[in-house]
Parts: C-alpha cells; sequence; structure tokens
C-alpha cells in the first residue's frame, strides 16, 4: 500500500512545483485519505479530523487526539502530530518542520475565519511561510481510477444493485416513499456498505418532477413513476444509480418518457471514450430528447463518482472536461413533466481507451413491478 | 410559526445594528434553518442548499432548482430567488434589492474561494457593498432555547433513550461493536428519528479509552467496559447521551471509576445555574476525578445541544462561557485508561433559573447487563 501513496505524493508534488509551490496544506477530507491513507471524519463543516503537510522536508499528518491511533496505524509514510489546542497554534512549527515556504491550501476547504487564525499564528510566530489559496491539485488526479479503485467501486455498485433487488420484490403499493428509503438503507447497510453516498432519493408520481426530492409519507401508487436514486459506500467509495419503475401497468406517457431516455442514454454512452468532450456527451442526450420534450432535461448528464460522490469530471452543457481513460462517470438523462412526475435513468460508466464499460450489472429495461 | 421567524430576524437585525452592519449573508446550514424554517440540507461541504440575504429592505432565501417548492413551502417570510449557475453571479443584484451596503456573513461557513468569487462578482457589477467576515452572531441565538425546542429536544431523546433500551435488552458477549452500532441506528430511525446526531460510538474493553472510537469488529466480552454513545435527530434537534455498561460483573476498577464519574457528575450538575461559568462547572467534575484518577479525563466536560450535536455553549478548561436559562448542555464527564479501558457517562442538561433539570430519563445506575 506504501508504494501506491508515495507515488500519488510524487505526483502532487510535482503538480506543486510546476505551480509554483514547495509545500501544500491537505484539508480536504477525501484528498487527506487519498493522499495518506487515514480515514479519519470531518463529520461537519466546522470540525476537522486533521490535515496533511506536505514539503520538501518531510510529510506530517496532523490531528487530535481522537484520531492518534488510527492515523498511526493507517498513514505510515506521515509522522504523527497530535495538537491540544486546534492547528493554528501549531502550524509555523509544523511548516517548517516539513521545509515549507510557500504553501498552497485548498481554497474550497478553508474557511476565512480559518485562514485569518492561520495567517495569524504565522505572523506572530514570526514564520516566512506563504499561504496562498489554490484551486484543488488532487481532484484532477483522483478523477482517474486505478485498477484497484475500479473494483472497489465495483464492489460498492454490487452492494447497492443487490439492495435495491431486495427492495424492488417487495415493493407494492400504499408503502411511503420514507419506508421505501428506509428499506433500501437497510438492505445496503446490512450488506456490508460502509453507509450510503447520499441520502436515497425515492420519489412518487408528481414528486418525481423534483430531481432532488426528500422522501416523505407519500404513498406510491399503481401506474406512477417510481424513482429511486441511491448509493452504498464501501472502502470510502461511491456508487451512484437511478431506476425508474411503474407498479402495474405504464401509461402511455411513461413508456414514451422511458423509452426516449433509454436511447438518450445509449447514445450519450456510446459518445463516451478517452479524449471525449464532456460537453459534447452532454449534447448528445440532450439534444435526442430535446427533440421530443423540449424542457424536459434541465440538470447536467452526469459527474464523476470516485471517494466523493460529485467529484471531477462533469458531464454538462455549462463547462467542459476531457474524459480520459479511467475515469468514473454517472450518466443520467431525466425528463421531469411537472404534475405528472418524471424519470431518470442512471448508470456508472468506466471510460476507456476505446469506448465505455457499464459498470452496473442491473437488467436495465426490467422497469415494471407485477403487483 | 411565522411570529417565531419574525422574532428571531429582529433579534439578528439588532445585534447587526449594534455591530455596525445593515445586512447579513447566512450560509451556515443550522443558521438557514433557524432564521427562516428552511430545512434544505448542503449534505457536503462544497456544497450549498442555499443562503438567506437579510438587508434593511427585505429578506430574500436564495437557493437552486431542487429546493425552490421546499423553500416556497417552508420560508413563507422570504422572497425565494432561484438562481442558475450558483449564487456568485447574482449576489451583486440580491443585495441591491435587499438595499444591503454593509454586509457581514460568517467567517467559518464561508471558504476563501467562495469569498474571492463573491468578491470578484461584486466588483465586476460595480456594487458598493461590502462583504465582511464577522464570527456567527446567530449561534448565541440559538444557545437559549424555546420552550417548543426543549419540547422537541425532548422527544429527540426520548427516542434515542427507547432505542438503547431495546437494544441493551438484546446485549450478548460476541456481538461485534459495529453490529451493535448498527442495531443502535435501526432502533432510533424505526422510531421516527430524522437520523442519527453523529456516527454512535460503541467501544468496547480497551477501545473505550478512545472517546471518539469507531466502532469495529472487535466482539464484546464479559466483565470489560462497553461504552456507547449516541444521539438521535429530530425534528432537525439533536439529542447526545452515553452509557457504559458491563456484560455480567464489573471488575473493581469499573466499579471504582463508575463510581468516581457518577459523583463527578452530580456534582457538575449542582454547580449549573443560569449565571454559572461553565469553567467553574467543568473544574468542579475536572477536580473531583483528578483526586482519584490525575490524567484519567483529558477532554471538556459538555457543549451545547441542538440544531447542531456540539453548539455554544462550552463547559471547558479551555474557554469560559456563562450559562443563561434555556440553554442545554450536555454533562459528560470520562475517565479512560490505556489498556484497561474507559467509561463516560453522559446526560443531557437544561439550565434553569434555579439550577439544571436532567433531560434523560433513563435510569442511571443501572449498568450491569445480566448474561
Amino acid at each position: 500500500m506504501n508504494d501506491i501513496y508515495r507515488k500519488r505524493l510524487d505526483t502532487l508534488q510535482d503538480t506543486l512545483s510546476r505551480n509554483g509551490f514547495d509545500a501544500c496544506l491537505i484539508m480536504q477530507e477525501e484528498n487527506r485519505r487519498y493522499l495518506s491513507g487515514f480515514t479519519g471524519e470531518d463529520n461537519s463543516v466546522d470540525e476537522s479530523a486533521g490535515a496533511l503537510l506536505i514539503g520538501p522536508k518531510g510529510l506530517i499528518l496532523a490531528t487530535d487526539s481522537r484520531f492518534e491511533l488510527h492515523a498511526i496505524h493507517e498513514a505510515p509514510l506521515f509522522d504523527v502530530h497530535v495538537y491540544k489546542t486546534g492547528l493554528d497554534k501549531d502550524l509555523p512549527e509544523l511548516l517548517d518542520r516539513v521545509g515549507a515556504s510557500r504553501v498552497a491550501f485548498e481554497e474550497t476547504r478553508v474557511s476565512v475565519g480559518r485562514f485569518n487564525a492561520f495567517a495569524a499564528a504565522l505572523k506572530k510566530s514570526g514564520s516566512t511561510a506563504e499561504l496562498v489559496a489554490h484551486e484543488d491539485m488532487t481532484a484532477p488526479m483522483r478523477a482517474i481510477k486505478s485498477a484497484d479503485e475500479i473494483q472497489t467501486m465495483r464492489e460498492a455498485l454490487a452492494i447497492a444493485e443487490a439492495a435495491f433487488s431486495a427492495v424492488k420484490a417487495n415493493l407494492t403499493p400504499g408503502l411511503t416513499e420514507k419506508a421505501i428509503a428506509w428499506e433500501m438503507e437497510k438492505e445496503m447497510r446490512s450488506r456490508g456498505a460502509d453507509g450510503l453516498s447520499f441520502p436515497t432519493i425515492v420519489a412518487s408520481g408528481p414528486n418525481a418532477a423534483l430531481p432532488h426530492a426528500v422522501p416523505g409519507d407519500r404513498k406510491v401508487a399503481p401506474g406512477e413513476p417510481l424513482l429511486i436514486d441511491w448509493g452504498s459506500r464501501y472502502n470510502g467509495y461511491c456508487s451512484d444509480s437511478t431506476r425508474t419503475v411503474v407498479l402495474g401497468s405504464p401509461c402511455d406517457t411513461f413508456k414514451r418518457v422511458f423509452d426516449t431516455l433509454f436511447e438518450a442514454q445509449a447514445r450519450a454512452i456510446d459518445a463516451i471514450c478517452d479524449g471525449a468532450s464532456g460537453k459534447t456527451v452532454d449534447a448528445v442526450a440532450r439534444g435526442f430528447i430535446e427533440q421530443t420534450f423540449p424542457d424536459g432535461f434541465g440538470h447536467g448528464l452526469g459527474h464523476g463518482v470516485g471517494l466523493e460522490i460529485h467529484e471531477a469530471p462533469r458531464l454538462s452543457y455549462l463547462k467542459d472536461h476531457t474524459l480520459k481513460a479511467g475515469m468514473v462517470v454517472t450518466v443520467e438523462p431525466g425528463i421531469y413533466l411537472p404534475e405528472w412526475g418524471g424519470i431518470r435513468l442512471e448508470n456508472m460508466v468506466l471510460v476507456t481507451e476505446n469506448g465505455a464499460e457499464v459498470l452496473n450489472t442491473l437488467d436495465y429495461r426490467d422497469h415494471i413491478v407485477a403487483i
């Protein structure tokens, strides 16, 4: 395992150096784990399980006493430093120890208040180290998955799919969205998921017209769309899938919307390969859908998945990313018709040299649930 | 309900004005909910369900299309604005609409990257509004609970305690920490909890010496401490309790540690009343424990609980806070003996005019589980 982290750290140090830095401070939870192996979780915006200090003279994992033993065990490449009253006070000494002078930090993970506290501590100590906000330099590395990471994601997905099949077998009119979401969670957890990748979406009838509906007390009824968007986390890695089923017989609208999405998704996946433009792939699906449903598809086509549920790259009409072999992205076209409801179909797709491999294994058109 | 929010907004506007502001931007999830009723959740550091803009000429809740319907329904005092490509671009216009000139933002919730994006958008638009980092002005308001909030917290606690009793009834040697944690969660969720206040801690034997142990595959055995620290969230409000039990007969160390903590906790609670110093209350428990276990108690005695699991005030040796009637704090002395394990006892306590009311109702000395 140490070789993996050493290679990642080398790549990061190259990137730092190309950007004029000799060191960095890593506070983003998933980056911390990716670069060190340390699995401590922050649990909230205002709390932190620690920081990595990466510099020319050394590697330090700074954390508090709660995490000391885990840190030592999980991150053998790093010297573990335990701070007593927060990172601020110890930061100047730690930066000095790793030989840092120009230090990049993740601009989206450090709050203005925390940055001010860091800066004050550096000033007070007379340190000459300079902290500079920078976009996340680990994210582009994380976007391309190794064979081991892909294997872990397949396992996360297998848990999620088995859970869905178990819940689907017991779907019946009258269950509430909330109850179905809870069954999904229990089935994932009992199959070994660390947890959910995100709160499960279960949206029935008109609620399915809200792309991020929160499961409520509405009871599912025959003939209407029942959209389930869910994922499990396994060894830190996320899965993300959506299926939309119908109890009993689908109406004509359901059939038309479903068939359109099925075709749109297939075309988008056909357009994926190493070097393809995310914007173009999005446009393939979007263009096809808009021929029949001009206003139906409001959100982006997909996003990268990994240690985070949403990470680089995006398949979006707003911003272009170039796809590369080893990326794992969702392809999730949806059509939402206010009042009636909506359908979304989402698979996870691995970008390969010559094309794409769908990682999901659930039968795709098995969406009619007999009642 | 509108009266509650109007009153809170009035109080906040007074505070703003006393601090030289005419407006504020609220991005912290629990503050947003407390001031508006909007329950949208951010789910991760990098994502946001929206922001409140509170100024002399109006109240705006800015969010994205996912949350539009919820926002309109839940926050009737606010004009709901839906942004298409993030808050940055629309911010200048929105600040203008609420008549903002000097705008406080929560320094711990806004990242350096986001602040820079806001500042760039303001500059580009020629806006004269000024964004100023400030400590959270809503937190001190939230620290003092209304009768309705206290009632909701009692309900959260009742769910948590019923779950504990159910799990305790089935405790048996050989269960893993992980399995017990999962049983706790299922029991809380099936009793109506929105979710957990935090990941349940189940730590057995030597693991109980780690104040924030993560449940693992260790099997619980007779005669050793089994520490469970758990909480449920109900209508947004958290509970937080710890019990340490023993399967079969406690050893002498267990008895001595338990009795010391029981007495330390009772003395600390006796010291709580409106106007008391949090530092003094901490010292009462700490002084008593240190007579027998000089190095046993490393963390603070307690913290406020409410919409967040950790909020103002603190009962701590590091920083002093004055307790006020209506605050709800945990009182959680612990003694941790490396190798052997640890015990922590935690109750939730309401500060009253003349003293304190323990909100927990579980029998406290019922810690020996027959096997």
